[in-house]
């Protein structure tokens, strides 16, 4: 296909293109057909008609229904530059017509296993905690501070889910030369076994290890798995820290369980964002708080642009996809996220 | 050797034996021969005479002048379970005499070593600042939270010091894909190099990284040598942790600088410990506190009980130690380590 | 769906079944459904819609054109139990049906990998070449038996071609410090950088690299691609290993090479297999020659079977497959694989 | 000390100094002081009066016994430059003396580790064999030449001695996933459990592993320690390295061993170098033979250069040496290497 035979439309809202393209990513875009970008934050039948419809490749979060997807006749590819596979296009009709639906999720892994590895240091040796109480003249020093303390070293670790963001944690704890055992019931244990870890039901996991990391996406069939019997499993003094989606957990219960202190917890995600300034849970003590800041690094959006551009190069040379996430028709229903605001 | 020739003399003081040996470990050295174990806090000539006089080992922090190493026909090592090499030993007169002098401060290294990779990503990342500011009702939320984030993956990293701290530390960040500038006047290129860095000057160290560690152990050469020079060579935003001793810091030119904002800074080490309870520095925004924590763990201190017997029963064996550290003429006296108190 | 309305069909041949599944492999398929087991060598029309025809997975290598799909309602997923896409089946109608074709070849990569590290070593050490001295009387010893060694530590790397056997292959030469060029047209350079990589042209690869790993499956695109010209491009005496298909290099001009011994060539592959026994490339002294045995082990049969379990008990629950590779629909023409004879 | 107090002397026969130090290498050594050459195969004590005794740092294999010792006032260091710590030296005067002797012998684990991966691929997978079998018309093809191959994946290894060549092995075979039994009775339990293996008997390392490397250098406690009864200990179709020293081994029964063809056996030592011509074990099928090259590579022994360099310029300042190996008063006196023939 030559350079002006290949349409890309773009509509990046409620991200901004600035945001998550390098200008070089851009070029690379431009230099391989003729790129329509579209500013607004909707896009109404009359212009996708003009500006999306021939289109080879098509970027955004904006409505993508069968009456729309069976205008395109050139349609090849799908990408949601926001992150999530979300309820906003006809997933089964773009799978009939061989149409590739893309996200580029892939890119929060990183970031959000980095502070994953560094808020667990933190419940493990109290970094905050002893931070805020030299603030308030109450710290203790050595030995004293580091009471009940917890290392990675040598620790039993567990995942609760195992996709891109367990991937991506996995290989920063195994220095610490921590044994893993992962409850992911989408994922064979074989595959769980040549990464290193071992497969175990998800009661198992609570009730031996010493650092949790719940990295589940919500879906249809997990919510409010975490509750009260679950954190009651876990051993006395070990740490949780809920790094996905806050759905997954009973909050309530969770928050009753951070009050008694039994277990250490962290939570980067919250059934209301912002959580209310009212909200009697930021003042538990025994509870690290993170502001849904795991994953939104500016310098990791650069990388969206980086791999869409790779991902469209493969698409315009008829190869298929390598680094962008592809939704599979038979798990494309079953996902929960929420459109983000602007995150 | 039989098992009652062999001799073994223990004042830990001021730890305590039960902190550092486990049962099984204290049952390897009776194993090994007589063990006497002093309680007390010092040690007459006397008593020296009746209980260590005649031991192949001797364990402690108590004076050996050469007057009372010459009383020792069988001594062969002498071992600080402390964890530095202190004034308290005449050096000289041990490596004289064919004398190991050992230390266990190679227990640390990996607690600290733990400690700085959270301490790194909590300054990159934010995490002790947005809980902080999650209490005061202040904070910002996801991309917002996140401005002026570092990230470890694929950062610059300096380490000023490459003992064994500097070689704990580096496997843990290479799975964030770093790259290493390494100053160390100790250490030859070569060796810095099979580690995996690359050898550099410490303005270069300091002007070119990302996140830089403070690792270097005190010494007569060293006192002081970061100041607001070589801070000032640091780029916009860059964290800086000092983990090692304070003496190698001009101390108030480091506060000055944290206070300015222009870098990140955190210190597990104070001039004088505890820090009182009026500094000023308690208040700085932009400056991690750790009230010395990063290597005192209690689960650490039994390591060197481990340690301590493993190396005994090479020796017993007529065995050169392998895993404590041992002193060396060339640098024994350049050590600057204070006498610890407890910790 | 419920065990008894899951249907399954296997027809090994040319392997046989016993080979490829361990009975606890076979067990976990009886207790998804029926199972029906065809020994023979190929399925008339009639036993195909007595056995297969109702079935949900397929196994096999017999054809599979548009008709017999078409009689197949219940069919997901067709298994290749070979190890290469063959061109038996009607891809283009598999993908409009949302039938995924799967093949088993990513089993064969770790033993690829590992015996490429070994006649790596070979090339660059003269392991066999010593030995075959030594029974000929003709050996030299020590620094004269290395005369022209070439060492993989430290060495420049080159991949020709990047799927799953350079995959495995990269982390067996990491811990030799190795720096990896690699060329593959259909990789986007962000992932072979991300594996830790430069992506590279393959001319740079072929002049630039101390070995050269020939890993590059065969397709419509690159037969025959290697030929005097590029090995011209070599150094002297550097090496290049052939392991993925003869027809990716020109293989007269490749032995006239080895002949004049100005590098080090290795072959795991033939045009024709078996060589002939008059064939002329055996006594070529510079030439290590492999009678297609690299991926070919027992031991590695049996992972066919247990990665064929995992992804059918995927595909019972609903559930994409990811153990086994999946045929694509913008690379499934494009492959040139013949049939393997019982290998 | 300023530069022209500051002397070196060197004799490196049987080694030329052009085979180990490079250019630069040699002028380091210059920028520190005075350097002289002896390019003689021995020294008279003419000869040594005149040019050796007022040095610092003597590199070289020549007689240093106690009365030559004491002429020398400025001594602080002895090199080997050739491998080991052979009985040249009057170990015990250096010692009371506090004169560090050092040897190179380091250099040669790398070379060794290397070559000993490509000896147990080629064991395992019989690249050598099926190369001979090539050029004799006699090879079989896929499948069948792979009849009892065994493979480094997830395989069992044993290691019998844990020094210098261990250390850089292991690391090279963790990549296929390997278990580690280590049987060294001079290394402390703790030490192989921070390096990534077990601790074990040599009885048990020797029945359970599928590979066993023997890395023990000869010491006067291990003469022939491997004998049929140990051999014969060792699971059918097993392999085991020779890779150190002849003398560890029963050489007579194990060559009866390899006749049998129970087990696989290389061998890259013999008790007599260079073997004779007409000695029968060179054809016995079932055994690799390595013409003692496991590390004699031209390109390692440049290495020799780096390392000796990087030590004296520490040593000139006054600094520990780093990089050499360092004899120590408890073992110097049990190594039984003979000097080595050039290589």
């Amino acid at each position: 296909m030559t350079r002006k035979d290949f349409r890309i439309f773009m509509m990046a809202h409620p991200r901004k293109i600035e945001d998550i393209f390098e200008d070089a990513d851009l070029a690379r875009l431009h230099a391989l057909g003729e790129v329509t970008i579209n500013r607004g934050s909707s896009i109404s039948d009359e212009e996708f008609n003009a500006q999306a419809r021939d289109c080879h490749v098509i970027m955004g979060q904006f409505d993508m229904p069968a009456e729309r997807l069976d205008q395109c006749p050139n349609l090849r590819t799908i990408i949601n530059l926001e992150g999530n596979f979300l309820p906003n296009i006809d997933y089964k009709h773009c799978f009939r017509k061989g149409v590739r639906v893309l996200s580029v999720s892939h890119v929060f892994a990183e970031p959000v296993a980095e502070i994953a590895v560094g808020i667990a240091i933190d419940l493990g040796r109290g970094i905050s905690r002893s931070d805020r109480l030299m603030r308030r003249r109450e710290e203790r020093w050595g030995l004293e501070a580091n009471q009940n303390a917890l290392s990675l070293y040598d620790a039993k670790v567990g995942f609760l889910g195992f996709g891109d963001l367990g991937r991506a944690l996995l290989p920063l704890l195994k220095p610490f030369r921590t044994s893993f055992k992962i409850y992911d019931p989408w994922i064979p244990e074989m595959v769980i076994e040549q990464a290193g870890g071992a497969a175990a039901g998800m009661d198992e996991v609570l009730a031996t290890s010493d650092f949790v990391f719940v990295l589940a996406g919500a879906t249809q069939d997990n919510q409010g798995f975490l509750g009260a019997r679950e954190f009651g499993l876990m051993r006395d003094g070990a740490a949780i820290l809920l790094l996905s989606r806050a759905s997954v957990v009973n909050f309530p219960e969770m928050l009753e369980v951070a009050r008694s202190g039994r277990i250490k917890i962290a939570t980067d995600v919250y059934p209301d964002e912002p959580l209310p300034k009212d909200d009697p849970t930021r003042d538990v003590e025994n509870l690290l708080h993170s502001p849904h800041q795991a994953g939104a690094l500016t310098s990791v959006l650069k990388h969206i642009g980086r791999g869409v551009a790779s991902d469209v190069e493969l698409v315009a040379r008829g190869l298929p996809p390598m680094v962008c996430k592809q939704a599979q028709p038979e798990t494309a229903a079953r996902f929960r996220s929420k459109p983000v605001e602007q995150s």
